[in-house]
């Protein structure tokens, strides 16, 4: 802390770090919700079996896959979001957005184990372990913002009361993501749509709230 | 809306948003264009079968990809082309590009399709899944540019003109990639080639018009 | 070096070709850490069988994972700290830093091998050729740090003290990787211990030693 | 043109789009460069056989690795080398750049070609295949400085015998390269010996003749 709290807090070394880490960020973002499609695998026809019902059976992958996009660009767009509002990035913080990137790179496993199973009985662990996976991202970004406020790395500008609705609101997603593990065990397709339409909701929701910009 | 408009337009967080974005989308291209060679598998040789006629039977994989690859190096000169015009980003536009970018990921997956059924009765079935990504693709740069248009995203000197010509030529190439989802039922093989002859007149037809310059 | 010595070092020149160094490292960091999932595969289920049980019966490809994410997320950070300090890049510095990416990029095949083989007979072999790959990059690193301060890439601001130091950290370090190799003829399950807990540490060392700060 | 040659040639407008340029190219070498480890395959053993030898009896997987990182580590810091050098993009630059990321993000399908054939009848082949890839990607790099020399991209500090000797270093290498389709048809090994000897020398003879600055 010593040697950069002598810089002023806008310095160019502060800010080309906070740089490197969201084009980390970025890249590995990008390259999972890329990599989503080499979980799509074409159907094996047999001799004179028409591709397209095939393919249209095939549908839990293209929901699975979708779901995933849909969360994956979404958890960018906030991450985006986030740190716009951080001025600084020390080791912890570098630490706390690994461990987020750790659940955000595993994503593309459970999204192949839920379309395997999303029709048979195995359907409530895979749907499970994947609301878990996403519980888990939901606990990192907390974790993130958390450690950011503690640690006065974002913008002086926030009020007390944002502050603290800020905080409210990364608990909340967490607790509605944690409840997706329950629901996984009600119905593996209720569990896909659910995570589906919460990805939409935060993406709408935010949009509205902050009257379309970021 | 209310916070930036505060700001000059031109600010250094307005264009250090632009530049994640486009940061973003860079990334995602780069990978997209990249992943398309894991859908070329080396020949299964029996005893004594010769690699070099084995090469030549797998055309259709070679040409899926010659097409691929050029359909994603235009969408991606047309991407940085567009977004050069482009001086600030909402969320609105973060999620018509992430639109935009789901049909880009998942163009490795109608390419392999398209290439293992080139040559069958599936062909044209493969080749409507394929024609109908780039349609979807082709209407997501259309609402993107109507959306950075609507809600005054570029830069002011766009004349009236200019803004009304921009929207027809999007609207074009959105009716013609359509065009081609009827072609495929023709021919599959018709499909590829004037696919990746639109590519080629979208790069060279704005080489000219622009006078070489972007 | 005649052309660049007459340059003022912080000129806009060496800056970029900083940064287009780092840009791909980090590139080929991100890349490499998100691919380690596509070596986690679902479990093969046959007719009737669980999925939970047989997800964990595959605990070597998460435990091989977990290491793997750990070790590259810690060498990313590690090596953008170094990076941070080094003012100017020459085509030597280049080269060195390929040499490093080489590990970097080849780990996804060991991980994969040490899964694949952490609980039979061959699970020695399997740890020490994970572990060599460790040792190598751990060596590359120290050439590099040997080479900026050789060649005056770095800051003027440390102390020869302070180069004494990192040298003999960036030594040990290697000391250390170069163990694990004999620690996977003892056990290998016990390589991958070792291995995660050094990762941890060195991640958690720097932040104590360094108040918090990268 | 038109609109550009208004502008100083050093505005920030043409940097921005040099810099998209280089990002987009080094995104695509970082992901072809890191795709190589998935040709990469884990020798499959059978009961009681021994990891080690079965690990030295991949031999040509490694080798063909190996050759390739050090291509496409070269051919990154040569197009690092020479973007440097050029001052603006036009559309036809990108194009050319394209053609070059082509064979760059093809070449690990020939090299999972040649390692599979390397000690087979059809190594001839496929080194021959190797080696086109090859030939293409330095007429591609040829073609890119002659476009930037032609259309004045380029630094104005270049002097003409410079500009003369540039020429030839790259139609050299262009020839050089396609010489190796010859020797392939002698001996498939020896040409993945040549090949990687002549990443090697472009490696070291730049950092010789330029003092060790890129």
């Amino acid at each position: 802390m010593s040697t950069q709290s002598d810089q002023p807090s806008s310095g160019p070394s502060d800010l080309a770090e906070t740089n490197r880490l969201e084009a980390f960020s970025d890249g590995v973002f990008a390259i999972a919700i890329t990599l989503l499609v080499l979980e799509l695998h074409a159907p094996k026809l047999e001799e004179g079996q028409r591709l397209w019902p095939a393919l249209l059976d095939e549908w839990p992958q293209f929901a699975a896959y979708l779901a995933s996009f849909a969360i994956l660009g979404i958890m960018w767009v906030n991450h985006h979001s986030m740190f716009r509002q951080i001025r600084r990035a020390d080791r912890g913080l570098m630490f706390l957005n690994l461990l987020l990137l750790l659940w955000v790179t595993l994503l593309p496993f459970p999204t192949s184990l839920f379309a395997e199973h999303l029709e048979d009985d195995n359907g409530h662990v895979a749907g499970a372990v994947y609301s878990t996976n996403l519980t888990l991202a939901a606990i990192a970004f907390s974790l993130i913002w958390w450690y950011v406020l503690r640690h006065h790395l974002v913008d002086h500008t926030m009020s007390k009361a944002e502050i603290r609705r800020s905080l409210v609101r990364y608990s909340v997603g967490t607790v509605i993501y944690a409840a997706t593990i329950g629901i996984s065990f009600v119905s593996a397709q209720l569990t896909l749509i659910v995570v589906f339409l919460l990805a939409l909701y935060y993406g709408f929701e935010q949009v509205r709230t902050r009257g379309g910009t970021a």
